[in-house]
């Protein structure tokens, strides 16, 4: 951890100063946790009634913020207060430079190209013929296959699994126990029970994607899958043979995408959404949580629910369907009326119905 | 394996023996598959007829249960037998003792501690400043970051992760591929992209919490993730950074939980729920198996379904959505009275209602 | 790569040749990507419009079907163009043999026996009287327990883990990351909170079964977990102790199964269906994706939906549900008529059907 004081913080995050600027702050704190030797922040109005009760020594908060300091507080108001921290926490927290080099214990299979800034963590094992870029690291244990490519500034977290043929794009972090190019789901039925479709494509990341931990990307079965330039995955998310994620898409936790689909351009998938195989969804398209997504999805359309809906449409539904018993009561009120007395009981009521 | 013969059963578990107290007891097995070397066990009262044509030599029941034994099958009568049972299953097949110490081949950082009574596995991985408690053990292939606190009587599988800074209460039990401490799911629009929000918290586990096997737990943004005592996780869940888990809650299997969400003690989650973020589950509320949960849960509360409401609600709404086509057929059955002829097809009775 | 011509792709996917069978074909493509030194195929009609524009040196297509070919690019007819592709990949692709033999840094335990013709990966470890089946081959950094039995033929890929005890049989694939044999999830309240109920029972794999990446599998509580011969399992899919799959049965991604349930040979479950526990899915039984299974599912039979329901009925019942808003505005109607003018808004028709 680093100290910075109040006034580099304001100075850092382009930001003004109330109060004290001298006041030394180590580290970064939610509004209840923190204490005077601390930068606290508020990114949503509904938490400025918090700042009165907490001890941080200081806050960020935007410009435009209606909130009373409590006494001894000082506030460094900015435009983005999560934009400011982004700047501010690789400051407070710097990381450990990991020291460039192959550990004696690492294998490296012929061929091996390691960049001479990048490091090998303890028994890491590397296929014939993979490069490894500038600055990269790859983790403890990390298993990387034959012929990968691994740009620069990657950084491949403990237990990753790269499989044959991988490539990974500048700046791509991959978290622990991700698997990146398995064989993709793909069997075709003859007499003896299922026959393996043999997987031969690859699996490509582009610069800038972020996996989660123990996320899967299976290698396209033939023709490869792919993931465009800054998308991130969040954990255990499973993207099937011959995907093409677009770019910027956002991939929340526990995610399923079937074989073959497309995802465009910044578009975002609600965590525990599942989407069938073979469709598309369109550039900056908005997926709900837990949606069932069953057909093709325009481009900037939000869905939810199963079958995902257009989100209005959706939320209609469900208010009719929460409204439903209130419904079936105001029909029964309606039959006892138009049919009389023998329709109030529902049993009667159907029967009637089916009577006629 | 070791042997009980019955008398030492009953003993043990604090029941009353029918039978053959001498019988030898080599092993535990279900009814069907029980053979007379073998202790059975009824749990439950819908598998009491299924004892009549076990070969099991003796079992478990409740005190209370009225069940017909085979000749020759002794039984021990147990106020619980599931508690009797797990009372039992440690003599029956008692764990091979590590032997402890450090692997050759595992590697220890600068600074880590590690208690004389605890195992260290080969292959392992044990970052810079961490300290290992009595009796504990490191898988295999396990690696654990700098400055993780591991407590006494830990169990870390082979091929779990660690990132730096994780805390382990005593007795956690983190099965195999688990990822605890990964970096939450957090980024920032930018003219670029999305920038990544640096995670900088820790991942806090208090003791005796299980957590199954590939489940991942969040180191939190700022502040800390935090599961509480007792707390037993299932495989392939997913806790979000900064989740307040708490005491004895039970999260079932591919649970999904989003960010800063705080769940009270005793919770139940059901199988593949999925969680909002920045809510609040009340103490011992009960989500149902595949739920949507979007907004705050009561404390006791039971709820089920996509979005989540009370179960009650829940199931009266279900049942009102399956009647739904007979629903259907009674409003046309009216309006073929109310409006006449003409309302008869659905496609000119909508017509009507469109238009007047 | 290895390289055939176009005869000799028409020989051994026993089809008939149009065009140049001299021509030299060095790997397999998708249409839209392939040259005029690629293979490619079509397996369904609606892509048959898509040959035109592709750049591929021969086509894969159905005998029957109707298509015309550009000029200068060769076919081959056959019955089924993905089960010839399933027999012409391994000749295009090659796998690399693994070279038999111990990697000098396994590490194997007391009484393992590894066949001469096996291969056991750097870094393995190999717990106390494990069996290695001939031609089988354990990847880098893959852990196995005790006892476990492991057939001929078998691929473990790099960081799978077996527990203690664990059998595969005969050709079994295991993809990198997946768990067999962790601790079920069983626990028994008591004074001090949950205690853990031993689990003591196997994970038995039978011959053919390919699990996916990520993917866990555990052991039973009392008596044994089984998947039957040949079927295929996806990635990060979760089954529950004790249960036993049948054979052939196809589960995809992300699926849970919970404890105690039997599923019949040749089911098929959809990607994110969640079982619950203890229940039969009969043989040849399909279930949709993300579908909530809560009870039996007879054999044969086609479920989707929550809960899981006849998927007809599941189809019918989500029609009326999309179309309540109408159904709402029709009963408005009827409501307007029959009561009178005060019906027409909603709160004062259900204060109407409320009241009388």
């Amino acid at each position: 951890m680093a100290e910075l004081t109040a006034a580099e913080v304001a100075r850092i995050a382009e930001g003004d100063l109330e109060g004290d600027g001298t006041l030394t702050l180590h580290g970064v704190a939610p509004l209840e946790e923190a204490g005077p030797g601390h930068l606290s922040f508020v990114a949503e109005a509904r938490y400025h009634p918090y700042i009165h009760a907490s001890r941080a020594g200081a806050v960020l908060v935007a410009r435009d913020a209606r909130v009373q300091l409590p006494a001894g507080m000082s506030a460094v108001r900015v435009d983005d207060p999560r934009r400011a921290l982004a700047r501010l926490l690789p400051l407070f927290y710097p990381e450990t430079p990991a020291a460039p080099g192959v550990h004696a214990t690492a294998v490296l299979g012929d061929g091996v190209v390691v960049a001479s800034t990048a490091t090998v963590g303890p028994y890491a094992v590397v296929g014939e013929g993979t490069r490894v870029g500038e600055r990269a690291r790859i983790g403890a244990q990390t298993v990387v296959g034959r012929g990968c490519e691994i740009g620069d500034d990657v950084v491949l977290h403990p237990h990753v699994t790269l499989y044959d043929g991988v490539r990974l794009g500048e700046r791509c972090i991959v978290h622990s126990g991700a698997r990146l190019g398995a064989d993709g789901f793909g069997y075709v039925p003859d007499a003896a029970g299922l026959r393996k479709m043999p997987q031969v494509g690859r699996c490509i990341l582009e610069a800038d994607v972020e996996v989660g931990a123990n996320t899967t990307i299976d290698r396209g079965s033939i023709g490869d899958t792919v993931v465009g330039r800054g998308t991130k995955i969040d954990n255990l998310v499973m993207i099937g043979h011959n995907c093409r994620i677009g770019r910027n898409v956002i991939i929340v936790s526990q995610v399923g995408i079937s074989g073959s689909t497309r995802v465009g351009d910044g578009a975002v998938l609600g965590g525990q959404a599942g989407v069938q195989g073979h469709i598309e969804i369109g550039a900056g398209a908005r997926v709900g949580g837990q949606a069932g997504v069953l057909g093709n999805v325009e481009a900037g359309a939000t869905v939810s629910g199963y079958p995902a809906r257009p989100h209005r449409e959706a939320l209609r539904v469900q208010a009719a369907v929460f409204a439903l018993p209130k419904l079936v009561q105001r029909l029964r009120a309606l039959e006892t009326i138009v049919l009389g007395r023998g329709a109030k009981g529902a049993p009667a009521a159907s029967g009637q119905t089916d009577g006629p």
